[in-house]
């Protein structure tokens, strides 16, 4: 049995990127580049009025004559003489013979002319060609993560693909001779299947959509074959009960007969002891423990992390935040403890119901605490490190 | 002209919650409920087996004859006599005669019989009937968020639909005769438009995936018409430029026209000043400034709010962290200052390039630094408030 921070390596040391793609800029929000960016324009693409008013030369005179006007989205380059300006919008071209715009509220004007009551400094409200990016710049380097300010500043710079990872393809395996569909009539002694909704729901906050889920029942030959199957078709599998110590559990059996590389089983935490990871070629083999939040709270400490790293960021574990305790929390187990918690803008509460089969506590908490393994109690108002989830 | 918090307090009074629908429970994440949740069934719907080990009646005896088994899924209800135990796994039944589990790890077994160890309690290992949650207690309370952890907990009590508030439909209607559809050729005095996807981008990271994009020339009656269609199709519509102080600007007359009430128009804030905002009956209306930068601000400072108190949110602005400077900051506009910045876990830095026509920053950014109208200076380690994004 290895320790969290161990297991946390291999995981992190075996998911190799996703081969790379190019896409539209207008579906790439969540996707990480793999190719540095250069602009193809310079930006803004011509000198530009930061304001409504009027362009001319900058010099001592305050009286102009207005001879032309720059709309945005025109060209009239109107000729300037010393004493001459055009009305000019935001945005608009601001003419070669202008080095000036003074804004509409500090000129006094009629039809024909300007007196300017309040004189602006030289080069005052023009944004000069190239002023936020000259043309052949870098825009955005290799690893950059697509948010919508990034997808905005692309498409200005008429950018319309670029190239980035793929995103993992992911299956999900269900076993378990104890589970019936939710919703359906409940036998006795079974269970409604939850994981593989609930772990495509948390698979869709980090931008998976499509999760395909596989069913087999608690047999050997049939786990196998669903295996030999999906393991060629995707990056990562998700396998969902059958991975504990009992006489039942085969899961780990049919994995090895595929030739999935074991690189850990077991982990000294709680909950989330019994999860199997392993690989075949570059696809990741998570077998998740049966319980609903053992599977989740190994999705967020171990899948997450995998998924990112696949996905070529360059920060792939949820952040870690500090907060103070706000009771005595004893460790008597030994183990690393991932404790539903509620967290304010200073301190950390652990919820109630922490059970590994439980959800109730899950649903309403906003962040995992981590207690140490080797730690016996986190005390009232120690500083304590906790992920934020949902 | 008004300040940011009577912008926000009028946001938030003229967004009503939008009606409810009943969908199901894998397609609800991210959405807020709108009724209250009862339990169908109890959780676990019998007293079920925490453990893989051994189930039987607790005594002094250390000894007993093992005379059945039960698996998960199985609902064999073997009769025991005192000295008799069952085999059992994680999940399983436990008998009606039994009332302790001891784990497979404090026996010593042969086939017939094992001698416990280690003896536990009694009761324990056994998860008893509606341990988690009794048949018709409450699940979750109206307005709980679906979270990926609640989709999990809905399914394992067999719910399969439930009822939220829908999601608005937003449309985004552009105009300015400045503006080229991005990566087609740039004409002198052109840009490309870019605000669109963007703020597409941006609704998506709340979970609005269709956009409606409507584009219409810097003309008032193409303008009156276009909003004419689009008032009544959608409970959201963003517009993007012609709302600044010029004469070309019209949106604010071709809105007028179509009956949509002025709410307010022009903020004390920069960037994003010029922005108005309406409704016409319970469609919002945003014009957002043309500037990029000072649209996707106002995207997260007013949209953001209105969209999530549309879908039932409780808290529907993003949440305030507060940091310390790591630089003076002085503020001599009288204007509340939206400043482009990234924290970590104690400190912020305001990004260079805060022009309101830039995105550069704003594609790094992870946090809007917050500077009131009244501070003439924030100072260096002093504590801030910044507003998390992307």
């Amino acid at each position: 049995m290895i320790q969290v921070s161990e297991a946390l390596t291999i995981v992190a040391e075996n998911s190799s990127k996703m081969p790379t793609q190019k896409i539209p800029v207008n579906k790439a929000l969540g996707y990480v580049l793999a190719k540095t960016v250069h602009a193809p324009i310079a930006m803004p693409p011509f000198r530009q009025s930061a304001m409504d008013g009027y362009a001319f030369t900058h010099s001592r005179r305050h009286q102009y004559d207005v001879v032309g006007i720059s709309q945005a989205g025109d060209h009239s380059n109107t000729k300037l003489e010393f004493n001459e300006a055009v009305r000019i919008f935001t945005g608009a071209f601001v003419p070669d013979d202008a080095d000036t715009v003074v804004m509409q509220e500090h000129v006094m004007a009629n039809e024909q002319s300007i007196l300017i009551t309040n004189m602006p400094e030289q080069f005052a409200n023009v944004r000069g060609k190239g002023e936020q990016i000259q043309k052949g710049d870098v825009v955005f380097e290799a690893n950059t993560l697509i948010t919508p300010a990034a997808v905005g500043f692309l498409a200005c710079l008429g950018i319309t693909a670029i190239t980035v990872y793929k995103k993992p393809k992911v299956a999900f395996l269900v076993t378990g001779n104890e589970l019936v569909e939710s919703g359906k009539k409940l036998p006795k002694g079974k269970i409604f299947e939850s994981n593989s909704i609930m772990l495509q729901a948390a698979l869709q906050t980090i931008g998976i959509k499509k999760t395909k889920v596989y069913t087999v029942k608690d047999k050997l030959k049939a786990t196998k074959k669903a295996l030999k199957e999906i393991l060629p078709q995707y990056d990562i599998v998700l396998i969902s009960g059958g991975i504990s110590v009992g006489d039942y559990d085969f899961v780990k059996e049919a994995l090895l007969a595929n030739e999935v590389v074991e690189l850990f089983y077991k982990i000294n935490q709680k909950p989330g002891k019994p999860m199997f990871f392993g690989k075949r070629k570059e696809t990741l083999v998570f077998a998740l423990p049966g319980n609903p939040a053992s599977s989740l709270t190994n999705f967020y400490v171990y899948v997450y992390p995998a998924i990112r790293n696949k996905m070529g960021f360059s920060e792939i574990h949820l952040p870690k935040l500090i907060r103070k305790l706000n009771a005595d929390i004893p460790n008597t187990t030994g183990k690393t403890l991932f404790l539903k918690a509620l967290y304010d803008e200073t301190h950390v509460e652990v919820l109630g119901g922490q059970s590994s089969a439980m959800l109730n506590s899950f649903a309403i908490a906003n962040s995992l605490l981590i207690v140490p393994n080797d730690a016996e109690m986190l005390k009232k108002e120690e500083l304590v490190t906790l992920l934020p989830i949902g």
